[in-house]
């Protein structure tokens, strides 16, 4: 237990990890650009750290003994070649090295499973492992997030800061940016309208994100380190996720698998779990049936104005 | 012909490179943390890099269109594994940011052979190819060249800056650090010493800094993007260049090869100069024996207390 800076703390995954830092006993900080009035933190901080100096103030002021570093672009459908992930990159590394030196002693920054090199034509059963498969990105988003951990990890080792870099894979659930697949889909069809979807052939790890911000407070209190997957994986297919959707939407008959056009020939990317099952002592609590329903019913409420404060 | 913006201007390779691109007709402007009083520029500018808000500041100010980025840690003996090392490649993102926001058009940053693999046991005739050659660094200082590089060259090929990071060899000539194996044995042995140094059997890539300077000057001109070696392509062991400075001593009788123990069981690390020497149009002016004359007469002169003004 400990004094935890949460960047990125109104963030969707940010949310889910404050509520289960605080689950832990931690003491935590919350960063953001704009307090939000709706997570409970034990301090909330508002701080751009985009400008100039201000992730050194921040570290100093707070001399946490625990960083979680979530803050990034992630502007839907933007942040793959946002140019702003040279700025991030910069702001980091002017984060981790002022979190050193006020005393900080353990950091988990958060990674990409975009920093995984692609297959279009793996096996099916195929898992992406920290150790053994290739790392060679795609986009500026994966370039930049592969880039600060490398460099990290490395310099970590060096002043004696305990460090871990995890590589999320897909969250889903309450809160998530309305355009992305499982809200776009659900809020359609809960709206009466039809959900035009590719014909979802990609496969996908999807973690409920209240999986991934347990799963990020568990990482942050063990000691692994290096790069540490965090999924479930399980492989889904976007048209089974998307069916499902509409299943538990009643409105399969919305659905239109194979609608929009998909640049992707059927990647599959799915964690391999070993590390963080093993080391980290994670499982998750959700399947994606259950974790579907949670989403789904969450949408549901939103829809119908009534925001649920769960956390 | 433009307006260039060079850091670490007054260093060892950056007071070469001011003098090529003076040489070239461009407008020179030098940034470092004292301004040198020996050096030529059309203008200079004191400026701690690693201080936030510099980077942004120094290249707001002048909206250079050419920018040279020498600076980093360069402590001898230290860099390699120096922590600031993590707060140079912060700076360096705040810097090629702040140049492409300005309206820069041209960039060229320096890393360095250390972002390649060197295998142990390599072949008599082998070169590291800036596409082939696996750069996997065994060194911090290695990880941060390799990840800004990386991370810029992806950065800039989506906002349209032409990019390239000069992959420097082993620099050696006036004006070196004293503590490195071309001024440490001339100056023992001009001042009537002993030389100890290593079995001396790795082989490096050494490269006149008059000829590392003209090169940076003409990758600059060039429009070379992603990694460009700077070396001569040819190989040279430790021992030969310790044998050959001795020769050019008059003092063979104080070498002593193989007094220091060496950790380096045989590295071979040579530049392929393709892309220098194809795409760059550039060839160096020395080889190893003039070079090194040039050197051993430069230190000569330093001995005796005369300090030659020839740039």
């Amino acid at each position: 237990v400990g004094r935890v800076l949460v960047t990125g703390a109104s963030g969707f995954v940010g949310r889910a990890a404050v509520a289960a830092l605080r689950a832990r006993g931690h003491e935590v900080h919350g960063v953001a650009r704009t307090v939000p009035a709706d997570i409970e933190a034990d301090a909330w901080h508002a701080a751009d750290l985009l400008r100039p100096g201000a992730p050194a103030a921040i570290a100093a002021d707070l001399r946490a003994s625990h960083l979680l570093h979530l803050a990034w672009t992630t502007a839907h459908g933007r942040f793959w070649s946002d140019p702003a992930n040279l700025a991030w990159v910069g702001a980091t590394c002017a984060l981790l090295e002022a979190f050193a030196e006020a005393g900080g002693s353990r950091a988990v920054v958060s990674g990409s499973c975009a920093q995984y090199t692609w297959d279009p034509a793996p096996s099916a059963s195929a898992v992406l492992a920290e150790a053994g498969s290739p790392r060679i990105p795609a986009t500026l988003y994966g370039t930049a997030k592969q880039a600060s951990g490398e460099l990290l990890e490395t310099w970590a080792a060096g002043v004696g800061l305990s460090f871990a870099q995890a590589l999320l894979f897909f969250p889903y659930g309450p809160y998530e940016e309305p355009g992305r697949l499982v809200p776009s889909v659900a809020r359609s069809l809960l709206a009466g309208g039809e959900a035009p979807v590719s014909a979802g052939t990609q496969v996908r790890d999807f973690v409920h994100v209240e999986d991934c911000g347990a799963a990020l407070a568990a990482l942050l209190d063990s000691e692994a380190s290096g790069a540490v997957n965090i999924g479930t994986g399980v492989g889904a297919s976007v048209a089974e996720v998307a069916t499902a959707v509409a299943r538990l939407a009643g409105r399969e008959d919305g659905l239109r698998l194979g609608a929009l056009a998909s640049s992707d020939g059927g990647t599959r990317v799915v964690a391999d779990v070993g590390r963080l099952r093993d080391e980290v002592g994670f499982v998750p609590r959700h399947d994606l049936a259950s974790g579907l329903c949670d989403a789904v019913d969450w949408w549901r409420s939103e829809g119908a104005g009534q925001r649920t404060r769960r956390r």
